[in-house]
């Protein structure tokens, strides 16, 4: 059986993953399987704790990891982790990474829930009740790799972003910060594939009801809205609200933003300008020559975003496309990005893998 | 073998359909051979000319059809068609139904391509050469059955609206009409299946290269956008110039159009108000209640359109979504529609099959 | 709005659907929405009593229909049903039949469930435990309509048959009444679509764990083979055990069997024939040209089962493709299609609709 | 740009892919790509010689890769390559290899066509035409790793196996070879998704004609039989004929293969014992506990093979799952893994990556 546990001889970091049962989880083990400095220690789901990660994902049966385990009664100090990755529903992500930070003063967190994104008084308003972790709230950086890079170095826990806000981010970011479109009217329209909705077993995921159609759903009142609110606001330097419309349609892997923008200033040749200088030294964001359009199933299963740009016939308004696989770039291989960042690695370690296609 | 061929007893219609080898034509026949008024009596597909309508589409296998056949050299005057649906590619349709109509003078014709859906000028600009028949192109009338029905009743030729201009004008003309929103910005993001791209066998259209994906396409320049500004403006009594993306998806069967428009005079309320009120009384367009958006799986294989109006987070605005089946109001069952009021017939004979999910 | 009830002043039968919000359940709604002679009167749907069919069903909020209501305490003597269509889980359904009938001695009742398919014995063996209601059970007549035609018509409780059942039976049953086929070891190998496994909520059921693959279940000890053993031991006059393999794969609708056998006296010529003058004058059983083989999507949304036969490359060999839709001749459409026979209507009224494909 | 090529400095392998638009090529790209001592320096495609990769396949936008070129007037001795895999169409893929090996002597071939699989006579029985270079044919090492290793290693030229042969070999060659099963009627019922078939556009493989079904093709006349028959007869011993019938259904990428298999003399459970024991120690053969059955999904991407062994219901018979990905294990995988056996490498290099599910 393969192994990658880390051991005493090897300088590789001592992962946990807690919650591994979910498709963000399975997804940090199979990058990590093939990362050459991280070995995964630990591996909890509550559900399925006692059980093999085969049992729960077959995919890792020719893998030797360890069993799944509960989180209560874990010794975080003794476990002594270098890096906790923790894809635990909302709500209970606060307090465990509470407790743990307490416990394992060298532990440091990559949170890909939604616990630690919003501002306190933001997440009040959308969640409904207090944080549980005010001052980790506080302190906790965002992690869109590409524009906070230097804070998550220093971090120890970082808000890994959400799947929609990192594909329509990455391509708004840029030209907010370059003032080069008008804040007022940003119409985002959003197509997931089906992982982006999580493993719950819910009705209206089965594959009989979600296959041969698309619809949009949380029109007008989807809480990805408040992390894109907060972060766009702050590239713009005013208050920007956007409007937000996602749809679930019959693919596993996958968002494509459409974005609809208005300029003022720039003529689109200009936009796909900005973007093309802004990343042209960034591994895993790559523009589109003008005009091209990018397309879901072209980043699968890879931590590239491909962005888009094109003049729409109204004058002096753009559309923006944006592509990424949501488990990867938008959830886990984001979240290893930055864990190379936090271990001063090369941060394209590990996720160096292409596409796959078809 | 089930047979519908018209015959002397019976009252029923003589029916031809011209490239009856395509999905369109496929699903003329689907709908037309449990028609009660209706008898298929002509088939042409030059491609497949001497075959069986089985070997083509198996699906036909236990019906008693007539053998495809090529179009050169149909006596039109002998066969005397009482309609004739022309679901031939671009180009060569403008002859073919200029040749039929003078040779019979008592065929009516339905025709499917977009020849003879623009106003000669915009054809001109937009496909780049002169009309072949440009007295018909004047003649013809625009077959968007809601809100042109009384021009078709008297038609000889009714030019069938393409599916992407179909689901974005049932939602939009009332709301035109009425002066209720801003004409200057609309934008429409649609997201269609395959059967949308034809029968042809081309590479980027296969299973393998559609499947888990999305993109968007013809961004900027596609030739429906002429159709919905012709219509817009029509509607609106002054130019309108519309914001369209097209987007291929992994479906058969389906178009979304997600509206996003401006009302600095109505409130998104007002404007479900002006839906409701409008299509109260027309049987294939359902307004859903307020804030409810609709799923294209739920018009499958069905002539209805399902639209929704909900409330934008910006101020001011709106999203409207609408969804249709592309073969059935988006072309073959909104032909027959157009048929049964040419002849004087229920609107909705033959189609009142409720859509099949999952 | 589009509405089918019944009224005194016409000579609709009066329909009960129990258990209309599964697939079998909506799928009699659609069928018999578009049936001339039936009216749903009753719709049952315990978790979901009280709401409107088009809040589980979207599909169906332009027709009208009765409002889901529970079983307890309806008064079936008062309500006076014609037909019954029974589609609960198994269990529950023997009880509430067996009342049903005890209360209402004019309804009759046609069975979707398993409970009263099988013989005492074998039911007993297979479900482990006493059947409910023995005395309904020996009464019960199975619902293959080609095969017990006769005996339906009379039946006051028919067992609609399983969708692989009816799929693996309409190929064999007359090669083994035959005599044509060995019976020691026919391999049955079934690909079905999602629908057959029902709309209950499993995670083993959700888009992203189905969707690009496909997997065998219930390898050796699947209950659907209590049915085939039962019924292909009665056709073929000894003893048959049968190897029947589901399989469970990426589309909606749809069961294809691949069906292998050996024969020591008929060639597959042979077996094709006997297939075709079987089946000359049964509507809803095609069988293709010999070599041709089957595929779902050409039966997709019919009642019609294709039924396909080639020569295997080992002598003395042939395989047999049989395909249906699981929901229409699986289950929804073979239901109305016995109830046309026990109402003495045309076998294929409200049945006549051809396949949605593509 | 990332780029991979080699250089005078490295110990990469000097690796050229003739066929490079198709899927197979794209595969061995995207895998090679991770490859850290191979560099690729050559990619040809005749259709689309002077196009970048980028181009052809937008998944490798990112990637610095050659310019693809057209065969003809390649100086092979000059370009000198250490491998050529060779992804070109049955036919002229054995007049290019002859040319090939003549001019370059030290260069290598793995050849994924069925040129160099089968016995000359074997050949022109199947492909109704004599050899264009019989005695390659006689050199050529066919290259099932797991069989054929130690002469892999030392072969110039190795024919690579088709999918769905490897497939079923792997699961069936250690029990012909322990003579553990009947060679009398084994029935091979093979699921394939659609990258099976290749990137030509033709009608039968659009999304729309494919999605939303399955069937089954070739029946009776499929040359994978032919690699069968040869394959099974050398391990069995004696001559050995298949029953083994194709069916494609819509996924990008997988083969499960469902095989029926009587023994005389062992058990089930003897029977997974026997591939138990023999795929220990072989890094890409998965064999799953005794009765759990393997799925596609869990293989997509990876070069593993999963194989399951459970109980028929009839005595003395087992059923037998075997599943990979048919461009990985079933091609272009299998490729690279006797590239590393060939260059003496670690036969795991570049081919680490568990599968991606979902």
């Amino acid at each position: 059986m393969v192994s990658n546990a880390p051991n005493k001889a090897d300088s590789k970091a001592k992962i946990g993953i807690l919650g591994a049962s979910g498709y963000t989880g399975s997804e940090l083990v199979r990058l990590l399987l093939r990362h050459p400095n991280a070995g995964i220690a630990l591996l909890t789901a509550d559900r399925r704790a006692g059980q093999t990660m085969a049992a729960v994902f077959p995919q890792f049966s020719p893998y030797d990891l360890p069993k799944l385990q509960s989180i209560d009664g874990i010794d975080w100090r003794a476990v002594g982790l270098d890096i906790a990755f923790c894809a635990l529903p909302h709500g209970t992500t606060q307090t465990v990474i509470k407790d743990l930070l307490a416990r394992a003063p060298n532990t440091r967190v990559v949170d890909l829930s939604a616990d630690f994104r919003l501002a306190p008084e933001s997440y009040a308003h959308w969640y409904g009740h207090a944080h549980q972790a005010p001052e980790l709230q506080r302190e906790a950086v965002y992690g869109l790799t590409e524009v906070y890079r230097d804070a998550v170095a220093k971090a120890r826990l970082v808000a890994n972003p959400g799947c929609y806000t990192t594909c329509a981010q990455l391509a708004l970011i840029p030209l907010l910060r370059a003032n080069a479109i008008d804040t007022g009217e940003i119409v985002v329209d959003a197509k997931s594939g089906m992982t982006g909705a999580g493993r719950a077993a819910k009705e209206e995921m089965l594959f009989s009801e979600v296959s041969e159609g698309i619809h949009a759903y949380g029109v007008g009142h989807h809480r990805h809205m408040a992390e894109l609110d907060q972060e766009f606001s702050k590239a713009a330097g005013r208050e920007v609200i956007v409007s937000f419309t996602p749809h679930l349609m019959p693919m596993n892997r996958g968002i494509l933003s459409t974005i609809y923008v208005r300029s003022s200033q720039s003529s689109p040749e200009q936009l796909h300008g900005v973007l093309l200088s802004w990343y042209a030294n960034q591994p895993f964001v790559h523009v589109l020559p003008f005009g091209q359009m990018p397309q879901t199933r072209h980043v699968r299963g890879s931590n590239m975003t491909f962005i888009g740009v094109a003049r729409d016939r109204i004058a002096g308004r753009a559309i923006i496309g944006s592509a990424l696989d949501n488990l990867v770039k938008g959830a886990s291989g984001q979240a290893v990005q930055n864990m190379n960042v936090m271990l001063g690695l090369d941060e394209t370690t590990g996720l160096e893998q292409a596409a796959l296609f078809p």
